[in-house]
């Protein structure tokens, strides 16, 4: 008996989670055949170099063909098309999954989609709670995933065999598996990613406009350092990111505005009392979080 | 001839900065003699243990007495206090400096201190920019100051020969020297290390009164990590200097306010131009960024 999770799967987009897919589940002999598809082929044939995949191809039709498992790891900008276009072009029993760090926009477009409600069922939508500042396959790694957390938001008419096996092939490359509804993942990751993306993005380029920037940036210490790592990442994919989750993001952003307002009027009032409470309990939850770290 | 900086001094506080420090000059060889000064004795006496001083004591004229130069090394709270008994209780040829996060509130306090002139311009005020979210004597560390940087604030009136020895004793464990305004010193570090610890402090206490803050924190990856690390830094710490650096982390929370305000607005009216402007300048002055990387 075999210990394929699936004979073969077709990694749509293979930058860094795509790239890191395809070299894990190769590492962990979970899938005998990945197939690599993307538009630019010189990014292909990196990801050919790198191992990344078995074959490229940049013919959507061409990949999918006779293929148990297509994961969409496109930007998140191209994500909503290319499901569709994967809806249309993949046959009824192949399973459709993707690493899309938004879920809410994907879902409602699967379920207004003009297909087959069998071939919905077949879509898992995922989402791997990994990367780093960097992009491109170039930076993938086959242990991107070890001890990471992977959420699956199935919809109500997701075929369970499809989650199954979607949940087997993570679990291959040491992932640990979780299932919420799509608009609460975008409630918790608009708070706890995209949120804080926005936070260190505004901070950085907000120093970039002080008159004193140069000697901003000279005198900043560790903890400027840590707090604006996230700064270095991707502008275009967080553009896309921000933007495909607007509404969640725009009512972590104006809770957050309320928070930081109570910090200024402590400030200004001169209430050390109201700044150490706030200070304590943020101290006390995050000395409480250890994911990860 | 000896390679001392001094023969003596003496740590007005045997805490993560100033354990630190007596090791690294013990380690240096800088000093010959490390005198520890302390309220607590339990404390006095681990720093003793851990080799940070050489004798401690809770009395301030002895530990004072006949010493080259007095370092206050205490909480924010409590330099400006020390200083002004320091400076009363000190001899006229003792170097007084410090280690406080903010120094104009101790400048204008030095200015006003009632007594001589000749024993106002033996202070040099000082910063090394160096901690960590830890406190105590026992996360201290031999290295803590090397390739780190230390800003020296001198007055109109402080005496050169004083800032060159508190140079050279920084210099002797490894730190790199500056100097600057009181005033534009804490209008940098207000910008570059209190309002990214009062932002973080306020995101994690933020996401902490939401309903689904358990999930919150469970489904938050490694940018979460480090953009609040320096949330687990000491509450009363931060909220003493958030006091001390009142109107420059104002200015600064202020100023943030704003440019946070145009990426609401940016995201209401969808203009990823807007978004992606902003994130990209931010990247390109992060990346840009690599003092203590």
């Amino acid at each position: 008996m075999s210990n394929k999770i699936f004979h073969s799967i077709a990694i749509l987009g293979v930058g860094l989670i795509g790239g890191s897919l395809g070299l894990a589940v190769k590492a962990a002999g979970s899938v005998a055949e990945v197939r690599g598809w993307g538009r630019n082929s010189a990014r292909l044939q990196r990801a050919l170099d790198l191992g990344a995949v078995d074959t490229v191809t940049s013919d959507l039709a061409e990949v999918l063909h006779g293929v148990d498992c297509a994961i969409i790891a496109t930007p998140t900008q191209h994500a909503e098309q290319l499901l569709l276009e994967t809806l249309n072009a993949a046959s009824d029993t192949t399973i459709i999954s993707d690493v899309a760090s938004v879920k809410a926009n994907l879902a409602d477009a699967l379920q207004l989609a003009a297909c087959a409600e069998a071939k919905k069922a077949q879509v898992v939508l995922a989402h791997p709670i990994a990367g780093s500042e960097q992009s491109g396959v170039e930076a993938a790694s086959a242990t991107l995933f070890n001890d990471q957390r992977v959420i699956l938001t199935p919809l109500a008419n997701t075929r369970p065999g499809a989650v199954d096996k979607v949940s087997a092939l993570w679990r291959s490359v040491g992932a640990q598996l979780h299932s919420m509804d799509a608009e609460l993942h975008d409630r918790v990751l608009g708070h706890t990613s995209h949120l804080p993306h926005v936070l260190a993005y505004a901070l950085v380029d907000y120093l970039n406009r002080q008159p004193e920037s140069e000697l901003m940036f000279t005198f900043a210490g560790g903890g400027f350092r840590d707090f604006t790592r996230i700064a270095a990442s991707d502008p275009r994919m967080w553009r896309e990111i921000s933007l495909a989750n607007r509404e969640a993001l725009l009512d972590a952003l104006r809770g957050y505005q309320g928070q930081l307002q109570l910090m200024v009027d402590a400030l200004e009032n001169s209430d050390g009392d109201t700044l150490e409470a706030s200070f304590g309990r943020a101290k006390t939850a995050r000395d409480a979080f250890k994911p990860g770290e």
